[in-house]
């Protein structure tokens, strides 16, 4: 293995990534908060890093076999990561590298959970840096989710490849052609949301850092509250739009945009039925045990139930402390995730339904063995590859997460904490149930290592399990 | 579809169990309790259903295609369950219809959890009808389990099919060759596990009741204590043994008794490994905190772990006081369950061998494209349809379990109880962790429809999932 092909593309990510921090720099310096040179430094250091590793290598070219990039996305977010996590360490916050590394990638992946307490007393450039961690992240799962998954065949994601190459040698699209106009789609939605948020009441810097964690389905707030800061409902519904528009896959947006015929809109469907169904579910109970006003219970219901949904982990009350049915509701609204190609972690909606037709084909197979029954989605045949993808994921998901919340378990974490940090680490939610790490809680009191192997399931998470694993094998590092 | 055929062979077998019936009867009468009056109307009711049913039919001919077959064996579990519960329920226990209901599914599913308290004082019939139930309900399941589920290739099973053939109009292979077989080896073990425990200082009621629920893996005791009301270290190794043996594939104790060249030992040694691994776990942690004998620890180890692994059921202490590891341990080792083919029910460790062989494969093909690897059990290649059919019945595992979890924490029942009552009902074991079904804990507390739902899931566990939804398809009832 070339691992200089995996060093280039790293270094030339260091430096976009101490461009931005920057921002909070400047934010900082302009606030008079002594940050501001810690931001500065790292930025520094980081973009020196980044820097000489592509002037040593610059002008080479090289080639991307599975492993080189299974290799370089493993490698890009355990670097970024680490990245992010400096000025978090080395700021006023006063937190160990467990902690400023747990923050790094629970915002890098958009998975929202926080070690931080007191965010509302926070200086303006740390809160700004974990809302553009998410910001980037979020891109940055779009294009592994529509370009990288696809080519690497992960979990039956093969199903959208943007170029249909069957060509080992060179297994990914181009995804030059989509970049650009993915790019303007993100800033556009991000633009919008902030502008949204800003006429419904928040003050510029709460629109500011709202909209990157919206758009994110990340799910960051700049106050302990989160969303029970805000009392004007219609700031609830530019959330959920913008949550849900988010969780859409984006080059559905894209078609969209060029007024171009739709395609995968079988997971757009579910997405819908099963956001609707429980917040419907949601609103009865709701509505048949407080006396408040529909509207605002009807809005408190969906608010919550696209939260989770979409994996961003917002949340405006703590909805758990209203009996188990709301405690059961969420543990399992946890492991959904949004579409394939957004924002959004978990399962993914078009697993559901590829799950959903292919069980049922099964059993019309058993009852009718004669009969040909072909398993669809969105109205064409799947193949069996996509099949077998989708069950392996489905299996590994099950299982990185019952492995993981053993581990929990046998650290001495209730049984309840342990389940719920274990999914909602690999679905990249945020929240889980339970006193500790439920929407009212923080992860500031786990053990550092639990906080490691949280942040670990993180990334697995973002890498749908298989591209992250597959580099722990020995075949993997070992030559043909 | 003709429901005369699924009428007759149900007919003949509620012959048998109104033959069965006559035990408790006698029991009791000799014990001078006037429940024998309700175990001989029981009997003479059934039976006379049964000889009714099958004089109407005999004589006749019948085809048993795939859907006559699905609807006779969910038929007659259900038949059973009924015939069962009724001198449950119109005995001196004074129980509900529910409950009798709730016992007799738990007893012939070999589930073993329970709802009846104050065992010990219970008379002997009453006893001795849940262990004879338990008894009936054992070899009923390796039955299903080495020739109806292969035929219907539910699960994978197909790997087992007794006869290779693929005619579907006649899938099963002959069982009649294996049944004599089957019977003398069932009554064999058990007998020899009455002497045994009987040797060990039981007294021969004991010795009975505990030898036919131990070979069935079932788990139902004489008294409210378990095994807790046993001292001797002898009596624990012989449950062991025996719990080990009955989850042992009974074709392989089969060739292994005709001293035959022995297949299908990959699952063997994934259950030998399993439980040593867990067992070797459980008694080093227990080692560390308590200061008890070590021979003694080291037998209350691997006694609750085969109870568990081997869905029999069994404890002799309440576990569950020792902390977190223990909960966690158990919740999860309750998800396992033993050999395909025997009396142990659960997930299964061919499908275990079968998934892990398969990712492994599908790890390497990821970093070799163009190799050819394939997934091998015991040595040999498996095909596609194999595997489909594993993933797919860890999916409807695994989504089974997760949502009659989530109908019983919607009932209100708390997240732990609520997870660990499905999947102890669906993998048939018995006892869960928490206080309320615990070991130390009894399903009397629960609401009349958790109990309904628990039964449900306990048949729909033994019944490979598969084979009890098909059922509940529109497909499967309309007519060609």
């Amino acid at each position: 293995m070339d691992y200089r092909a995996i060093a280039l593309p790293i270094g030339r990510l260091l430096i976009l990534i101490a461009g931005f921090m920057l921002i909070p720099a400047a934010t900082d310096l302009v606030a008079g908060n002594p940050d501001w040179i810690v931001f500065l430094v790292s930025a520094l250091m980081i973009a020196c890093v980044g820097a000489l590793t592509t002037a040593a290598l610059a002008g080479r070219k090289f080639t991307y076999r599975t492993r080189e990039t299974l290799l370089f996305v493993n490698a890009a977010w355990l670097t970024f990561t680490i990245a992010g996590a400096i000025p978090l360490y080395a700021s006023g916050l006063d937190i160990s590298f467990a902690d400023a590394f747990f923050e790094s990638a629970s915002g890098l992946t958009t998975t929202g959970s926080t070690v931080l307490t007191g965010l509302d007393t926070l200086p303006p450039g740390i809160l700004l840096w974990r809302s553009l961690m998410q910001w980037i992240g979020g891109v940055g799962i779009v294009v592994v989710g529509i370009w990288l998954l696809p080519g690497l065949r992960v979990g039956g994601s093969q199903l959208f490849a943007i170029e249909s190459s069957e060509n080992a040698s060179k297994p990914y699209g181009r995804i030059e052609p989509f970049l650009a106009r993915l790019l303007i789609l993100y800033g556009g939605l991000t633009l919008s949301c902030t502008l949204l948020y800003y006429l419904c009441g928040m003050t510029a810097f709460q629109a500011i850092n709202h909209a990157m964690t919206t758009v994110a389905t990340g799910g960051y707030s700049t106050s302990d509250m989160s969303f029970g800061q805000f009392d004007s409902i219609a700031v609830f519904w530019v959330a959920i739009i913008f949550m849900c528009a988010s969780s859409v896959p984006f080059l559905v947006l894209i078609r969209l945009v060029e007024r171009k015929q739709l395609e995968d809109t079988s997971q757009i469907v579910y997405f819908l039925a099963i956001v609707t169904i429980a917040s419907f579910a949601m609103f009865l109970v709701l509505r048949s045990a407080e006396g408040d006003e529909p509207l605002r219970l009807f809005t408190v219901s969906v608010f919550h139930v696209v939260s989770v949904v979409t994996t961003t982990g917002y949340a405006s009350v703590d909805y758990l402390t209203w009996g188990p049915f709301f405690i059961a509701l969420f543990f399992l609204l946890t492991f959904v995730g949004g579409c394939s190609g957004s924002t959004s972690g978990g399962f993914k909606m078009f697993r559901i339904a590829v799950l959903v037709n292919f069980i049922h084909t099964l059993l019309r197979r058993m009852i009718h063995p004669h009969r040909v029954v072909n398993t669809r989605y969105s109205g064409k045949p799947v193949g069996s590859s996509v099949i077998e993808g989708v069950l392996v994921f489905s299996i590994l998901y099950a299982g990185t997460f019952a492995v993981f919340a053993a581990i929990y378990s046998l650290m001495g974490m209730d049984l309840e904490t342990a389940l719920s940090a274990s999914i909602t680490a690999l679905a990249n939610v945020g929240p889980g149930v339970g006193d500790i790490i439920g929407p009212a809680g923080n992860f500031q009191s786990l053990s550092d290592t639990a906080k490691w192997l949280l942040a670990f399931q993180m990334i697995l998470g973002r890498l749908e399990i298989i591209a992250g694993i597959v580099i722990l094998t020995p075949d993997f590092w070992l030559e043909r």
